[in-house]
């Protein structure tokens, strides 16, 4: 790609692979380079990211806390549509990659860059996310993606290039990882290594935040989770703000073994992958917000929401976060959640979450409704009657005309 | 309702209230009672029955075990499309509704009856459910639905009705229940009592198929569960009939605490309730369903079945299954079904189930998929951007024309 | 029905039938009746209804012309969804009772009135629209459908109540139709007669709108539709009320013949019926609309509303517009519609309308699309190739394995 | 690309656009070409094509009469489902590519060869449908689009390599049309010229099929139509095969102005584009078809159909008739058809196509549902207030506990 390019954001972690390409950026294309680091709850720290990109010659650095952002304007919408991925997945690295691409190109436009790159492969789905929200906020941005580019394309490669440029090799702690990772305060993720065959267990080392059932607590732990318009806002009684809520529940979840998923799933590029996950406060989140919904949302909205859900999913999934039909349908969504008030009890024990208990003063549930009133009452068994004769209806007519058959 | 009957079939239990329709059947109507009895797997003798329908002057007694039906052509197709009402019910309740619906009314057409009855309440899915049915399958049929009709709309009416006639009462075994109660092969399902406020957790000693997690043996158990065409076929390699497998899979579920679920549901005749539900063996087979079309089916077939799901699950739960709209979904579902063989494995610990491997001779996974070729390869990572920029095409043009606001 | 009524709300037209139902209910229920008559565009002259009333002494009598709220905020929301029932019904009648409806509730609520009723059979769908939007809005009411219960089910029973209570028969003007007709601002209906032949013509005398495209003139005519947010605002470049553009959209329409069905329907109580309508302006309306959505929607919005559609207008012809579902919809639809703003150039010619030009300040139709920019341009053809094989990489999988067979 | 063609089937018209490819596939390539011309209805001589490939020295040249096929594998199923593209659109291009794709594919197999090539640009829908197709059913298959390859993108490049190369130009009779045109047994379609600009109207002479509605004859024409398990098998009586009865309809059609449309649509590859219609005959088939469902097919059949309708569409218009997902979706639409069987009056009259008049032994339609057996009948009018009422339930008690508001 010939274009000429002035300044470029880079989404930088601060990790070998994001300083390789910070470098390679200046020297393939003689650019500046603005680098963008986010706490999104990794749970890593970013001020190495800011001495690194400082020794390669960075001059604008952003490092920026998104946690309450993260949770409040992505994490909390999605929920309140019950979203999983494929029955399971509970999308916890997709949901984050919209707001990167929105800094991306917020910076991009605060320091004139007229290009943005990131460090997501040309095999996964992080790329078309990235990009396709890139692409809707600013249209004429111009994007790299150099591991579609450039020919760095084996580790071998990628740590000559490091030593040949004096890029220090030892960024990671600790012993390297089998597994291909990704953590933000939704949830961390793995692929690669043994789970490429998709027969093999994961070995119980390869989970890094919670404990496995087998080691967690004997004793149950309960909680009790309040609802305000769909989202949750106190723990045990406790307000809090979106980010200490989902730490929260991390922390509470991870104790007792909560939230280990392994999936094989679909990718939008078209392969399936295996993926572990460990998403405990979302689990978590998940279980309750269907239950505060069981007693507080109308049965024809809540049907409704179910069955778009999963196009709902796939669209985030995907990458369609900042789509007006993703938009479309979260007008709807939220618009189902003003009465979606109430606290759900739940018990965690040994990877479990059950919930115990549901109560909202929007609660729909009567289970008076029998009488209902001291009169004829709204419900009268004998229109029971009528209700099934005029739904068979058509049953009949169709079986007296010798068409339903089985 | 005045119209003469001859002869009715009434769903009998033997247990206290279907004997008390019987006997008000006969007087009410002066009609000949035939007594038809199913094993479905509810896990009660059926020879009382028998005697007691004798004793109650009925000759024509049906006692039919329908085991083996009830799982092959009902819950598994059911399973075929990985369904859940409201996201989390195994309808455990509701598939066996139709089974009894078309036995009621094979019986009324072999005896020459007129009317077909049953113990449902007016307040209930089950009527709806015995009686959609019943009109599909012979639209002329009579109806006759007791506690829609008579007066003896308390436990103490019943009581003295049963006295008056010379009903023994003493009827279930053990100390009565406080709660309402349904078992099948399925599940066993707990309604009523202090269910009735969905902010009580249940008493642990209403559960009785499953032990509580925490009782459940320290140690996990594996298993592998075979299937084709969509159904397990075999557990640990030893190929099982459908309700023998079933059978296994409830017991192996319930002594790991598997499947308990408590809920609050909308009923199709209009109101909120709370049921509490253990499905063992069906928890087991939804998950491992899951896992092995993960591996076999197509995305977008598995999505397609993944937003047609709540409505299917609707139509079954509100009583539709023998309506040609279940009918034709089932055909699409069944369509899917034909590459859906191969194994999974799975973790069952303290009421946790964790799919921990799958194979199939079907499988679409491909780990070596970068490759795929030695030349061009199927998956070139440059094919990524044209992907990407056609996907974003739309959306850039509407950013371009300030059409796409957020 | 027993219970005691002390003032009941009649949807009132001063016609026969409800003239006999207004005696009827004072007669029965030893009540007070209001009356309340709307004009909703029906093209009958309102002030000989209250003569009538009068007449029969009723003390408070409604007449409201709802002209403008009819379309503004039942018939133009509606037409924002492209909806048509059944692939063709554009829900003239069913459109109208909800609004009919909130009116006898607010009317109830003014007078202190308990109860309403209604002239609508027992079976068809327009009782159920008229009692479940009463009972949505005011849960209590108390609803009296003589037709369900009184003994009057005959013409000639009907005359003979008529002539004993001194009700003048001599209501409508003009020989009897032998159909049933419903008429509002947005269509007139016709049933019953030699309609109840599917395979029967229907006689050119019975439209009363709309000319024959074969009487239509020689000569087209053209039009242009204004719209904005998905409303359409004026004719010609003249700025309309929405009851005025109706109108007026009606006249030029039957002048060309424009607007006829005649289909056979599926209604909610279980059988299907025959109906024929004329809507020459919703016709018009219709047309238009998803032509200024052709260019000013994105494309992945539109076909999701595409998708909706059915269901939304099940929604409304089953009666459930005062429903949460409806509403939750609705907010979904009019979210879209805010870029929805331009001009449609028709062509009306004997029974034809066709879209001839369609241009918008909105409009994301760009056909320089190829170029974009002088530079890489937003479409290269290279990108094709990528998009294509990524898009066919699962195929390709599948039938590799074996597993695509056709 | 450099890889190695040994021998590519081109998908050859017989015009200059596909005479250069095959030439041009000869130099660039080195290899064999073997041409594939099909008559699906286009309404052009072959045999000059035969010619003409010979001349530039092919070989194997295969010339094929798909029509019935066409039209019995093809169409009818995508009629079956009453299918349109965003509301409107009758598929006729998009329907045929699947049949070229099959060939294109049973031809390399046959021929040896490792590659296929067609004429389809880079920037439209053809191109996608020819290559997910052949990529479905032949997955190693090599695809050649010189249209994304080559430089010649202007047509003076064009003229001026056939020129050098001794390639006859004067290829197309009668002076060249302003229009990009496409052609088979169900539609003739038009792109750009003054298309492009979407306000104005096309001139009278681009319509080749059709007479305009001002030129049709004063006296309407009536027409039977009889279908057998969905599909059109006799026109008055009299039996045809598919492609016989779709070239009459087209021919009666034509004569009577019937079948024009002019649309803006959205393209698979993200921009909007302008196409006008003639689909005489398919016009009448998709008005035909709904008319005979009507009578035919149970209410909630004919809704899951018309909600699904838009995603099969979609389907068929991007490319996906060899996908699993058409195949799932067909055989649930096929499963539908066993009982449409009858016949359809319509009338035609400038332009128009009106239902008259529909019959059948499968009719669900029964005029006499109120009475429906002697004694109480199926349909009691008291049931509907059973049905009404627990209907109203969930809306009662929303709205008594202020949760339903408007």
């Amino acid at each position: 790609m010939s274009t000429s390019i002035n300044k470029v954001v880079l989404a930088y972690s601060g990790g070998l692979d994001t300083s390789v390409i910070l470098k390679w950026l200046q020297e393939t294309y003689g650019c500046e380079v603005v680098t963008f680091t986010a706490d999104i709850g990794q749970g890593e720290e970013l001020e190495p990211a800011r001495e690194k990109a400082k020794a390669l010659g960075v001059k604008e650095i952003y490092i920026d806390d998104l946690r309450e952002e993260f949770v409040r304007d992505f994490v909390f919408p999605m929920f309140r549509a019950n979203t999983t991925y494929e029955g399971e997945y509970l999308l916890g690295t997709s949901i984050a990659r919209p707001l990167i691409a929105k800094r991306l190109i917020e910076i991009a436009e605060e320091t004139g860059a007229d290009a943005v790159s990131h460090g997501a492969t040309g095999k996964g789905n992080d790329q078309v996310r990235f990009e396709l929200g890139a692409y809707a906020l600013k249209p004429d941005i111009k994007i790299i993606a150099p591991w579609r580019e450039w020919d760095l394309n084996s580790r071998e490669k990628l740590l000559a290039y490091a030593e040949a440029h004096g890029i220090p090799v030892e960024m990671k702690r600790g012993k390297a990882s089998p597994y291909s990772m990704d953590a933000n305060l939704l949830h961390i993720s793995y692929e690669g290594g043994i789970l490429e065959d998709p027969w093999a267990e994961p070995e119980e080392d390869m989970w890094r935040w919670t404990v496995a059932p087998e080691k967690a607590p004997d004793r149950p732990r309960y909680l009790e989770l309040t609802f305000e318009r769909g989202d949750a806002v106190a723990i045990d009684g406790q307000p809090l703000s979106p980010a200490r809520l989902l730490e929260q529940l991390n922390r509470i979840g991870s104790e007792h073994g909560v939230g280990r998923l392994d999936l094989v799933e679909n990718r939008y590029v078209g392969m399936k992958s295996r993926g572990c996950y460990e998403t405990p406060g979302g689990t978590i989140l998940l279980k309750a917000h269907r239950a505060i919904e069981s007693i507080t949302l109308d049965r024809e909205v809540a049907h409704l929401k179910d069955e778009l859900m999963p196009r709902y999913a796939t669209l985030i999934y995907n990458g369609y976060w900042w789509s007006p039909e993703r938009k479309m349908l979260q007008e709807m969504i939220d618009a189902s959640q003003a009465g979606v008030n109430g606290v759900v009890r739940l018990k965690l024990y040994k990877g479990n979450v059950t919930v115990v208990g549901r109560k909202s003063e929007n609660s729909l549930f009567d289970p008076t409704i029998a009488t209902f009133e001291d009169d004829a009452g709204a419900y009268d068994q004998k229109d029971a009657e009528g209700f099934i004769k005029l739904n068979a209806l058509r049953l009949r007519i169709a079986a007296r005309k010798g068409q339903l058959k089985f």
